[in-house]
């Protein structure tokens, strides 16, 4: 029975390194089987109900491949207004009803917190797909395998982190697991949205090397792998602003050209920060980092459920 | 073969004695096999069909999890607004379509009468989960299935069924369920939400004792079960009325303390009806009847295609 | 592997006679394997992506029941509002996405041309589910299916198409494969909605006899194939000229007595195209039709992923 058995992932903080290393190394493994093309049957009779209180058609379709490709069955709430909740029940209360159906759950909800209160309303492991402005652990655990994967290594890295690291719920996550392997971390993004200045703190605490400037193409000059994320129109008041800014933080071929060679990160979907140009850069590791999604969820349902 | 091979299962009182005793058994013996850490296979290679014109998660995700713990499959309409009724299809030109995808019939609608024009269009069986103010017929087979499992039979109990009884479709298919078996129920309800009096006296005429009341907590101490519902706002014309009557149908501790050992139901969900306080209650039954809807649907979906 | 393995199926006049015979014997066999109660396994451990960027119940649940039916998976996205597309991403960049998760995607899209774009984002098979006035490659198949199976060939039939053939990409897409056998086709349409003359002319080049005319019971008394399709109201700046029009192309059973013996069909939803009397006629194939989707669906999704 693996250490994982029966816990709830909620936040990525709270995971020890061991049980980090086991939900890399059991993706991994998954993910060679799949490769061989061999079959995996974990998951075999069980059930996962998918709960999207807020919907996400790319983390939903994710875990449900994850689901499906260990053997196992899924119920989905993906809409909202055709749930319970629209007929006032509380949260605690319509996870009690789903855990007599599945033996593990999945949860998205648009308030920070919430993923915590669904987890302590019931008995079966329940995984955060995104509470808010709270967690999103599972991308960030993601995007670690990603860059394991692509650079061989997590230790003596480079890392540039740009855009809205204000609001970014995706980079809050990744930022405390990056430092754990001691990253050199460059923050790049507008005035106004830098990181918090509580996050940094807790980040030089925790021994990271952090600087943070405004110039991504010279960040890019010294990173090993450049993690692009939206920056939202309606986070200005100031549209023109906006419109002055978001240019200064758009990826194209001449900036990769210039960079050091590395791999180009984003979490999707995007908009315009990365120019469609790079797609063909071999370095583009984007639309690869969103298919390990499957094997990091495969992992992370197999070990919750003891089915590893 | 089953009796109930092929059959629709649209009414309770459709249901003969010994159908009933069929239905509780199978499903008896299908739960005991999963909380064993068995898994059953008779759906296999199967599909069921739910179409839900009107929203209800918790129908729709208990009828799909039933067909997947038998190793059946799925295909759903959850949203009426994606289905082709928006385009102006008949109900039965609908149910003829899906018939020559799916091997049994699920169907949820919001006008009375429906599930049985459903039915009459195709040759596959076809199970109503709710018609309008029709009825709700595996709604009641689960609450008299949690009734046996939990006080071990359902022969002599006292049962009290509190709240809206008027409008309650559920309570409607419920009590004549309940009156089979010879027991006492005692109805309490505000002025005006009311048992209607045609139910009331087939009751009596099937030899059920039946007593009407407003004080729920006189009736909870001779009762072996209380069954709770919602009382909806949008029933009374007067708010003020509401505001002052809807207290009186709370059920709490100190009533739970007062009252004769036993159990509480309800259909859920639940707003206002039951204090979150009773939930630690070891008779407070709610969640694990609503979790009986499984093994109810399983056996349903086995016997009606003949794969019991 | 047969020779549709690793296509997209994007066109039905894309197709060569080999591989639309393939198709047509494939699914006849897998058609007769079910009937005889026997499991397909084909897909087994297969993940099939339905995206319905429009929603269309009927042609979703048809190739989610195909996949099932061969022992594959199934993610969907039925509600485009739900979507990333939703959040300003683009289609190419969604289908990039979903291939990490999928082995076969089934695309809706209320856009010409965008299956074509689609399949050209993702080295996975793409089969088009209907691309707005563009093509509905498998309605056309499971229609050239059904009027083999009904007929016993494809050879020296006539078939008359009838009522709105200029909007109708259902039957634009069928036209093109009924020419390739030689048929006699007779369009019959109320004036405006006639076949447009660049279709007519391209048929008359492969050889077809084509006759047009507006007289829907002059027309059966000599075919052996009545296809009637949804003539739409607001196809009319008059609603009185559709409210004049509309009963001429209504197939009752009056003129079914007058005409040649033979089948009629109708790529549903009916409204009022077809009286509900014709049900009864042992010559009314639609509902046939309609299920014949799932083995026509079957055969493509095997062929395509190499897996037949």
């Amino acid at each position: 029975m693996s250490i994982l058995c029966g816990k709830d992932i909620l936040r990525t903080d709270l995971l020890s390194d061991e049980e980090l290393e086991l939900i890399l190394s059991t993706a991994a493994r998954f993910e060679g089987v799949l490769e061989a093309g061999g079959r995996l049957t974990n998951m075999e009779g069980q059930v996962l109900a998918t709960l999207f209180f807020e919907p996400s058609t790319r983390t939903r379709l994710s875990f449900e491949t994850a689901m499906l490709r260990l053997g196992g069955q899924v119920i989905t709430v993906a809409d909202p207004k055709t749930s319970s909740a629209a007929k006032g029940e509380s949260l605690a209360d319509s996870m009690r009803t789903v855990e007599g159906y599945a033996d593990v759950i999945v949860i998205r909800h648009p308030q920070k917190g919430s993923a915590q209160e669904a987890a302590d309303a019931v008995a079966v492991p329940v995984i955060n797909a995104g509470d808010g402005t709270g967690q999103h652990p599972t991308q960030a655990l993601l995007d670690v395998y990603t860059i394991r994967k692509e650079k061989g290594t997590l230790e003596g890295l480079t890392v540039t982190l740009a855009g809205d690291l204000k609001n970014g719920r995706t980079v809050h996550s990744l930022v405390y697991l990056l430092a754990r392997f001691g990253m050199r971390l460059l923050f790049v993004s507008p005035p106004g949205l830098e990181m918090p200045a509580d996050i940094t703190a807790d980040l030089r605490k925790m021994g990271a090397e952090v600087s943070e400037g405004s110039d991504l193409a010279a960040a890019m000059r010294q990173s090993d792998v450049v993690y692009v994320t939206r920056i939202q129109r309606e986070r200005f008041d100031d549209t023109a602003e906006y419109e002055r800014l978001k240019g200064s933080y758009v990826v194209n071929m001449d900036m990769v050209r210039q960079a050091k060679p590395g791999i180009i990160m984003h979490p999707l979907p995007r908009v315009d920060e990365i120019a469609p140009e790079v797609d063909a850069y071999e370095g583009a590791a984007y639309f690869r980092q969103a298919a390990n999604g499957v094997p990091i969820r495969m992992a992370l349902l197999a070990l919750v459920t003891g089915r590893e």
